[in-house]
């Protein structure tokens, strides 16, 4: 008989997991706290409010399509053995300062940080680290809870809530990630290492290959590795890296999930990080991750709708369309990706930039403002 | 708002419509007499027996996965300008003898045939053909309805029932498809020529490019392209070649939509005929049908689901599955298929020689036996 697997979260993580797996004979449990959730529309089963507990009895294994999910349900299924991948990288997700600790306490490359604790410490953590990024343990994503200060001048906008993560700020020349799916016997396949650029916080478009040196691109993917050893992690794990001038590469943080920036995958290699995903937590082989040709993604984000839009878009050469269904558009919501594919980088960047145009057009802070004035 | 597509028929074919074109933002209905057709399970608004008319009433347009779908329905979509592609080839491809007679007629290169109304006229065809197969002019289909006579001993095999197409029996060097997608404004874009290997009559497996001249493959797309501007075609349409050793090419048959032997595009083209299709006929943008990597699919016929098997296949290098879902297996039912990608043709055969043997083993006619036989 064909295996259930249940994932916890219902957004467009989980819908493209299952849109892209269900071939393999796979059936789908999906539970979301809002009924509205995109995944829900396409799972064999759907799960709201708190009958977490009856997926879980009904499903084999139990994966998250999010790390931010219901903990009475993750601890549950873990009791039950059926979580995949374990609940560790769930715990170190809860709070940004226990997934730096853990990654400089087990050697891994990371930017000098401090935990402060007070508004002295908040004087003495510029004082040491110069420039400074605030974060708030709790929250702190796609550019929330983050507070920048690069002088004297910004010292006010930093919150009076401790603890803090006090990190240096980092004078990045590339940010990358690297997507990699681990099996639960220890293999491990890696993506080509992808490059990622952000806009007011949130991941804008990715680029595949990234334009790093060899030797650059053989560390990143040597830690991330290394990083998915520590953890055992099994399924799909994405390691973010920023880059500097000189070469040194540190983690900015990892998701122990599938990840906006392996979305290329879905064209540009012949096993999707969706599909590998389902593959490891079910015990299946893992499946190529070999580039097939030069790949990107453009996200659209806030964007409502628009026939005529994704009509110019899918006008482009190389292009296609995700669009999540989400039932309602909010600045900076992902509300759906453009998929891009070229003959080579050049040709990539190109198109990547006629698409931005498209969706954007010269008023991008509109849909994409930062979060606090949304 | 989002396009509703109507989808008359709820096999395969039309279950892969909507999982590799749901994305785009598109709604589809689906109709089919069976309630255990597998597209239903993935569509918006499933619709069966009767209900056909509101399908039609509901869609924005309506499309047919498979050509031998209700009369009725396809008629009336088309009186309400709804159908996509006319009916013009679903009347065509209703009689082997009507569908023959129009290539000829238009100057397509063809077998010479025959109709054949009597006994004795079945001897006549056989005098001045040499060797014939005779095709019952309806329901002839995946083997069914043909016979072949290579001598005076196999007269007998041939059916008392007229007419009949007889048809001269070309000595195949390969068969060869070509998969394309025409827009109402006729642009057309040809995917590479696949090569197709049939067992007992109902294709087994195809490999992407074709191994043919260039010049040859140029000639079955200038002569495949030429057939759908004649068709006035909107949407994906397949058509069928012989190649003889001199080189020569004769349509054998096509069909008005996708087909099997274009299932390697949904890894091996940027674009897969599914979503091409679904472009052509809401009139939005047709996609890259360039080849990423050399690709091909193996047919799952007659095979249950079986783990096992599905983990073996999984772990030859470039495979995905996939599983159809139907109800009950029968022997020769395309029960699934593998997609199989590779650096080049000679590593994609062997890795496809692989895959045959693990769904197969040594006894393929167990599973595709001759259609007399099942």
């Amino acid at each position: 008989m064909s295996k259930v697997l249940g994932i916890l979260g219902g957004g467009q993580l989980g819908l493209m997991m299952i849109m892209e797996s269900r071939k393999l004979g796979v059936k789908f449990l999906v539970h979301d706290e809002d009924p509205e959730a995109p995944a829900l529309g396409v799972a064999d089963g759907k799960f709201v409010g708190d009958s977490w507990r009856e997926l879980i009895d009904k499903s084999d294994v139990v994966t998250f399509e999010f790390e931010h999910v219901n903990l009475n349900a993750v601890n549950l299924a873990e009791s039950f053995g059926k979580l995949r991948p374990g609940s560790l990288t769930i715990w170190l997700k809860q709070d940004k300062i226990r997934e730096k600790s853990f990654l400089r306490d087990h050697g891994f490359p990371v930017p000098r940080f401090m935990i402060v604790n007070s508004p002295e410490e908040v004087d003495k953590a510029v004082n040491q680290l110069g420039r400074v990024v605030f974060k708030e343990p709790q929250g702190a994503y796609d550019g929330k809870g983050q507070y920048y200060v690069m002088g004297e001048g910004d010292l006010g906008k930093v919150p009076r809530r401790f603890p803090l993560l006090a990190e240096e700020f980092v004078d990045i020349y590339k940010e990358v990630s690297v997507v990699l799916v681990r099996s639960s016997d220890g293999d491990v396949l890696t993506y080509p290492v992808t490059e990622n650029y952000h806009y007011n916080g949130i991941l804008l478009y990715s680029i595949a290959p990234a334009e790093v040196d060899e030797e650059v691109a053989g560390r990143v993917k040597e830690i991330a590795v290394r990083l998915a050893d520590t953890l055992n992690h099994v399924g799909v794990l994405t390691v973010e890296f920023f880059v500097t001038r000189s070469g040194e590469v540190l983690i900015n943080e990892f998701a122990p999930r599938v990840h906006n920036s392996g979305h290329w995958t879905l064209i540009g290699a012949a096993v999707s990080q969706f599909e590998n995903h389902v593959r490891a937590v079910l015990d299946l082989p893992l499946g190529s991750t070999e580039l097939q040709r030069p790949s990107g993604i453009v996200n659209m984000l806030g964007v409502p709708y628009n026939e005529e839009v994704i009509r110019r878009v899918l006008a482009v050469p190389g292009t296609s369309v995700w669009w999540y269904g989400k039932a309602k558009v909010r600045p900076r919501r992902k509300m759906g990706h453009v998929n891009i594919v070229a003959n080579n980088v050049d040709e990539l960047r190109k198109r990547t930039n006629e698409v931005l145009s498209i969706v954007y057009g010269n008023d991008i802070g509109r849909y994409v403002s930062p979060w606090n004035l949304t």
